[in-house]
């Protein structure tokens, strides 16, 4: 670490993942300006963070206790758990507002490349999860992409020899996009998917 | 300030300037995915920052001490200062490494719109050193915008009379610039500023 403090704070804040020495630069001579308790402010929330904030020890969700309060509310339908890659995923499908059941978050999607295997995930919890019985249908809702339909595949071929209901998102033209304008994959995802009406 | 740690550090972090709800989401959300000892040197950087830096009391830089090492190099031409509006911009003309006078930071630019008055500026920290004598030509290296421009203007009708030589940075078309590509303002001032060969 550089020794001038300038450069150091420079320095902290380009280990920000999307945060270059510019706009780290741009940040740091932002808070000189500013009064000295912004720094502090900024500075405690960071660590209280850290320190306050833990992994559930049933949905693998962070949450600052274990079980969340997910995990303890009794209105949510238990017989159902959402299988998504991040914790921001359950904040996403709680805005939707159509999910009642319960989550389990994987902290990541299998990447040989990246050298994420299925064992760096949180599979095992899942599983422990499943064992203890009352789940009837595990909804994958892993991201659309390469590693996310890998991990999804990966799942399925796991949990349907349990006698689950093994689901995954729905994935087509997103609501409010014209046609004209939907992009390639999204159209081709719609066609292979469409439903009787 | 919210009450669960998450939300409040995406609040902290989302006070930065240009950093939003998302981003400073997806940075709180790295920094759970991090060892603890991240966030708690991140946070020492911050905090040490405003506690060691302070402004110097002969040019207004930031530094570590006051007279700041530039002040108190006796090998930098005292008779030349080059004003600049924040500290980012001396560091900027020391790596063009064509200038060995002194600095002047004025901490922002004339700006009545956004409540900047010449009185908000360390100009009477500047006239303050010019009266030590020794002083014989200030460079004005304010911004080529119309804030900078008015203070460069402002400032140049304040020491003309003082007997001092005024100059400007030079503006024009940015070296490794083809003329066919460069923007009209630069080509303006490159045209109005024209030198005799």
């Amino acid at each position: 670490m550089p020794a001038d403090p300038l450069q150091r704070c420079v320095a902290a804040l380009a280990r920000f993942p999307g945060v270059g020495e510019r706009t780290a630069t741009r940040l740091a001579y932002w808070l000189l300006r500013m009064p000295p308790e912004v720094a502090e402010e900024i500075a405690a929330a960071l660590v209280e963070l850290r320190r306050n904030v833990v992994e559930c020890e049933v949905c693998c969700d962070v949450s600052t206790r274990t079980p969340c309060s997910r995990c303890r509310d009794e209105h949510r339908d238990s017989s159902l758990i959402c299988v998504v890659e991040h914790p921001q995923d359950v904040a996403a499908i709680e805005r939707g507002g159509a999910f009642s059941g319960r989550y389990h978050v994987l902290h990541g999607a299998v990447s040989p490349l990246d050298g994420v295997l299925p064992e760096d995930l949180r599979i095992a919890a899942l599983l422990k999860r499943l064992e203890g019985g009352g789940v009837r249908e595990v909804v994958l809702a892993t991201d659309p992409d390469v590693e996310g339909d890998a991990t999804a595949l990966y799942l399925a071929r796991l949990l349907k020899p349990l006698g689950l209901r093994v689901t995954r998102l729905a994935h087509g033209i997103p609501v409010g996009t014209e046609i004209e304008y939907a992009d390639r994959a999204s159209l081709a995802r719609a066609v292979q998917n469409r439903r009787e009406l």
